[in-house]
């Protein structure tokens, strides 16, 4: 299963909206055949293991990192594809995330007299699809939190210079950060202030992946509409998605569809610009499995304060640069220090010069 | 010499105002005497290994981490016991750093009919005692300055709460920090609001030392005399110094005295409170290799803007307290990021929640 969970991980920056997955058949102690999930509409990772395998996949056993479907959407369901090889028993590594599903591909196994061992390492495969098992189980995509900041916690000078604070190797390793990503989202400041383009600039080779790189979907927080239609984020690759009060207001709505973009409505919260939960909600309806936010300080600080942060992670240079210098993250002070918002410390890494924090919030 | 060094360390929380050394003595590849200096007045490093060695010392060669002294101070000099005992050959990890005396102790040895090879390890025994060589080449202290703060770089929140920020491990280490320590140095208005005592809280089995907790002098800048006769810092043990604008001036003079507190006057820097570099230059003359500076965002930021700060000590939580809390650090601001105070990290350490970063300023 250890090397099942490997070979779905080889799908972390293509199977969206669908599951990384993956799949080793063993017979007589032997692999006969092995697969991962690559992209949503291609075979899954059983189908992929079941034709390496063959006339061997007879008599096998499956060891598989999420139970296997057992509906037919854009390809056949697997479940009963693994009765019909012939598969005698099948180990999976956690039951279905999604509540309407989850037992059935189980189920259809054992009623055709396969022997089933379920979700042997729940947390390991969970690991593996944050995103989209959030989706399923909360409908909300999992929001990590993007910061990048000197040591005295500040991604500016008061003047808005804020390029770069970090180093060439962090801000590399940000590219991989959003090649995960189902979608990356900011707010309409940063957009402007910052000519963001929010795509992935690396290539097939650099991330390891056959075909076409999956660039995320780029979302922007624009609640009076103000994006200009020869906005940078449009001379970059993806779709752009912009959230807005009234996508019929602003003065480039049409010239904005023209571009393809995709006008949403969203309510506005009381004194907090547009309503997170709604737009998270609706990014799961769009299957958005896994947001990375790469916003200002008030939007940053507005996913934290909301608790709609899952993870944090920290780009911090080593600089200083003062106390007049902008705060990477605005947040409202807690009223005592018991209250304080306190996260639990997942890894540190060293790139370059500088530190990548990874933070998820303390139990 | 690696051995040396590692000897030499033992001395860390003690020999002060002396350097850290280390003494092995080998015939015939065999260690027949080692030693460290563990207390001034005591004697050094390289007597307890002849004393060990006995006449076994006579032929063998003598790998000591610092060149050995010519001059007669609380002890006899080294490097002519040395010879007296009839060490054959002396390797030395680095030359004395007192520009006055340095190469006198090779020349002793050479004269005498000793071989000698020189400073085969300089970087290793300089880092051995950075406090040393630092009084001796530059006439100040080497200076640390700690830092405790939050992940978006406050030490406080706006009403003053501090206690605690981060956890119990890294409050531990900071007693082993200072321990280190000549001498530990905040200002009055820390000293004040945090009743601080800047004294180490460790037993002499936690430092793994012999004989009693070497206190480094508590030293406070107050350039009003507004420190209190009762304040709780004369409640620990360790002598307390304080650098005043006039010592005949504050209402509590004759009372301080009385608790032993040793008034020293202090020029002002324009609009910076008391002259930093009179102090340190004084610290020096007082035989401060090494001060930790424990203060409040003011002072500390003074030191890191005068480019006096060797060291800083970060110890960072994983909590979030907001752009209106206190900054750690008063600093002001560069006019453009390339201007920006820029460091190297040298060492990322985790103590429980928290994480401990050690910088210096980048080259």
């Amino acid at each position: 299963m250890a090397y099942g969970l490997r070979l779905a991980e080889r799908g972390r920056y293509t199977t969206s909206p669908n599951p990384r997955v993956g799949c080793v058949l063993v017979r007589d102690g032997e692999i006969v055949g092995e697969g991962f999930h690559a992209r949503a509409g291609g075979p899954h990772a059983e189908v992929h293991a079941l034709r390496a395998a063959g006339e061997r996949a007879r008599g096998a056993t499956a060891y598989v990192t999420l139970e296997p479907c057992s509906h037919v959407g854009r390809t056949p369901a697997c479940a009963p594809q693994l009765v019909e090889a012939g598969v005698a028993r099948v180990v999976t590594a956690m039951n279905d995330p999604n509540p309407q599903v989850a037992g059935r591909g189980h189920a259809i196994l054992r009623e055709a007299g396969v022997e089933v061992t379920e979700a042997i390492a729940p947390a390991a495969a969970r690991a593996l699809n944050p995103g989209f098992v959030s989706r399923m189980e909360r409908g909300r995509p999992w929001v990590t939190v993007k910061l990048a900041q000197s040591l005295d916690g500040r991604s500016a000078l008061a003047s808005g210079e804020s390029q770069w604070i970090t180093g060439e190797a962090a801000r590399r390793d940000v590219q991989f950060l959003r090649a995960r990503q189902c979608a990356v989202l900011s707010g309409i400041d940063t957009v402007l202030t910052d000519s963001a383009r929010l795509n992935v600039r690396l290539s097939a080779d650099e991330l390891g992946i056959a075909g076409e790189v999956r660039q995320p979907a780029r979302v922007v927080l624009d609640s009076g509409l103000r994006l200009p239609p020869f906005a940078a984020i449009f001379d970059a690759p993806g779709a752009v998605w912009i959230y807005t009060r009234d996508a019929n207001e602003g003065v480039h709505h049409e010239a904005l569809l023209k571009r393809e973009a995709t006008l949403i409505e969203a309510p506005t919260a009381p004194g907090l610009g547009l309503d997170l939960d709604f737009i998270l909600s609706d990014l799961a309806r769009r299957e958005i499995n896994e947001v990375l936010v790469e916003a200002g300080a008030k939007l940053a600080g507005a996913f934290v304060a909301a608790g709609l942060c899952d993870e944090l992670v920290v780009y911090q240079a080593p600089v200083l640069l003062g106390h007049q210098a902008r705060p990477a993250l605005a947040l409202p002070e807690p009223s005592a220090l018991v209250d304080a918002s306190r996260w639990t410390l997942v890894d540190e890494t060293r790139l370059g010069e500088d530190l990548r924090l990874t933070l998820r919030p303390a139990r």
